[in-house]
């Protein structure tokens, strides 16, 4: 008899500014349990962001418990491997790059390290990410750098999540699937 | 008896700068119908859009009508509902999205109504849009607030319509289909 | 008897930064034959795309050829033709449309040459570009004409190759495909 495994779904939800990630993730998290964890890589540091993670919040509604991230992501995620059955949004991939690159943290190996976590993980997992790189070239080398490294990343997290969705006008295009 | 059903499509042609989204939408909108209309929310301001203009117009040949509606494009297409049977191409939503915050408007009301005009729409509609949130972050907060807004509206017309279609390189990538 | 014709693929490889393109492009044409040949359309005019050159020149490691050709793109696919099976990487079109523009060359012709020659291709050719319209619109002039041109040679390649694929974050999503 073949046993009934639990179906363990690590995604990575892609797209530009406003083409509906963060609603898709959620969506598709509500899907899979209860236990619903949100963790945010912003960081308030101004009004207007300010503006944007209150909106946010508001919208998920109060079934969520929000946990901040913005530099000791890997950690968070690994405190949350302690309960039952936790579902897991991160949003997003792309703030968590720019912490780093400010906080001057090595980008490379954190990244490698998530990209390990999230292999191996054994809860439902949905990542939201930036796309970036479809814009001309920046002006500034530090911007350029930015790109570069949030390019990278989301390659490196393509490559160990199961299903990896390209977002536009709220709309999913499936560019991996595992199932 | 089934009655037949006259097709009505209604597209959102999303894409990036010369992805072919006008000429595909002039396309698709040729095989529905010969009462051609197109609807302009560009505004020749200066030189280089009076270029891009008169080049658009003269690259659609002389079998289109041309409505410009800047600011009142509902009111356009629901003047165009009047005739029996209208094919109408709408090109574009993001300059719409751009003279509507310039001329300061409710954004937010503007693109409910239009999307529920779409969702209703009795004629062949082909709406053309920008997809600008690809890139990096932009530096000043007016266009941070465009690239909101347009996402956004791009998120409303692509719930209301039929079929959306994602150009790249003038090839379209089929993201929604109801038939 | 139908005879056996020898496969030969034409690509077109769209993509933003750190896509994965070139890598994806590489990976293709290892596939089709020994006589491996990159074609770089890169200046190292700046320590910076100096990095850059040495980087990629040091991942697709030495069992290939490398040739530059800033300007006389068509010119160095003419003279490969000579050989009896080579497999071509160019890399990338989005930087030899800056070159083009930067030495004032006719950018129109210089595509429908390369378009021209891209149609009639007797040899595996994988041509990478960027795709850079999905952001705002630029500030300046000259990005915005890049833009443009990157746009509209994108399309003539497009329409002349037998594949074209969108890379996201590494992986590839099919818009054209003849076979």
């Amino acid at each position: 008899m073949r046993p009934q495994v639990p179906a363990n779904p690590v995604y990575l939800i892609l797209g530009g500014a406003r083409s509906g990630k963060s609603g898709h993730a959620e969506m598709l998290a509500r899907a899979e349990g209860n236990d619903l964890h949100y963790v945010a890589t912003a960081q308030a540091l101004d009004p207007e962001m300010e503006t944007r993670i209150a909106h946010h919040r508001a919208a998920r509604g109060p079934d969520w418990q929000t946990h901040e991230a913005p530099i000791a992501l890997v950690e968070c995620l690994g405190q949350l491997s302690s309960r039952p059955r936790p579902v897991v949004v991160v949003d997003c991939l792309t703030l968590w790059v720019t912490n780093l690159l400010l906080a001057d943290h090595d980008i490379e190996a954190a990244g490698a390290q998530l990209a390990d976590f999230t292999a191996k993980c054994r809860f439902p997992l949905f990542v939201v990410a930036n796309e970036v790189g479809l814009g001309i070239v920046p002006d500034n080398a530090l911007a350029r750098r930015f790109r570069d490294e949030a390019g990278r990343l989301n390659q490196q997290l393509a490559a160990a999540a199961s299903s990896v969705i390209f977002m536009t006008a709220g709309l999913p295009i499936q560019v991996k699937s595992t199932s």
